[in-house]
């Protein structure tokens, strides 16, 4: 469900300074039936930022569970902003445009730009554009979080194996009796057994 | 760049049998209206083609680079067609749907459809569409193939290690004695290391 979402949208400063710019007047209208369809869905509009350079830290504050970044133009440098902002928490990013320019796509995608919406949806058509987006972002995070696993796996494997070999050359241990020993290291030092390996392997010139 | 995509659309059979069916027309027209606009905007449309049994076939013959699903409505019973047709050759599907009714897009993107665009679009608007939806498709398709090189070099690794074990055991060997053994067996038989340490391992019980 996505009802309960809480959601920031990352949009530029709106206000019409004059009032003959049709432009900035046209702009300020569609963030705010963006922002209006948002709450009539009955989502849980938390806060409506500008990108500069405290975004980081504000949704850092707000954790939103969903980030709308509405950028009429200029998208490009609003996403970058954005992306910098949730490098280190991931978090759903749905782009709304009217820049048809597409170059930046695949930045923007391998930065984690779940749905990129060219601009000019009704509101009514939100909420399964957020659906979608949240379903992409899960599905991506169950699949990067699998791949980081797997090759911490490996990493580690491949460590123990070095740690290992180098024990059975050094002390004419079988494999097993080396492994024995890293694990009794781990187990006395409160560590994992990849991590005495590595600490081992990291002083293993040092100690000649 | 998008220009030159062979693109498949997948779409109900749209004749209008009952002139005074309104229903019936405005849904041709509007699918009239999307191949149109992938027409003025340049793709290689190469095919319309309803969701039946005769889909995955025709699409091993076309080999579209990108699928479009063009449902009014029932568009589970389309999507699940298309994605049981794509599933041993796995291309990006863009969904337009007017069915707002989003509690199958769990499955749908994780049976991989890439976009899901709630219908409505003017034709300018398809193509960052689909250049979003090529370059997520891309993205995921090498998280996804990370995944399964890190998975499998882990098996491998794991299946090694206990053929290893094994051979260290019954014959008294060291770790690369152990190793050397597997590996010119597996030269031998033209084999990968991996697959003749699965073979001893399979047959491990019945040598006793």
């Amino acid at each position: 469900m996505t009802e309960s979402l809480r959601i920031v949208v990352v949009a530029p400063d709106l206000a019409v300074e004059d009032p003959g710019d049709e432009h900035a007047i046209s702009q300020a209208e569609r963030s705010r039936s963006l922002r209006i369809g948002l709450l009539e869905n009955g989502f849980n509009l938390v806060a409506t930022l500008p990108a500069d350079v405290f975004l980081a830290e504000r949704l850092g504050q707000l954790q939103p569970d969903l980030i709308i970044v509405d950028a009429e133009s200029e998208a490009r440098d609003a996403l970058e902003h954005v992306v910098m902002a949730t490098r280190e928490a991931r978090r759903p990013i749905v782009m709304f445009t009217n820049d048809s320019d597409t170059s930046h796509v695949h930045d923007a995608v391998a930065a984690g730009v779940t749905a990129y919406i060219v601009a000019g949806l009704s509101a009514q058509r939100i909420r399964p554009i957020l659906d979608v987006a949240m379903a992409r972002f899960r599905h991506e995070e169950h699949l990067r979080r699998a791949l980081a696993d797997a090759q911490s796996e490996l990493r580690e494997r491949k460590v123990i194996d070095r740690a290992k070999g180098l024990l059975m050359a050094r002390q004419q241990l079988t494999e097993q009796a080396a492994y024995d020993k890293l694990r009794r290291a781990a187990m006395d030092k409160g560590l994992r057994v990849a991590e005495v390996a590595q600490r081992m392997l990291d002083v293993a010139d040092l100690l000649g």
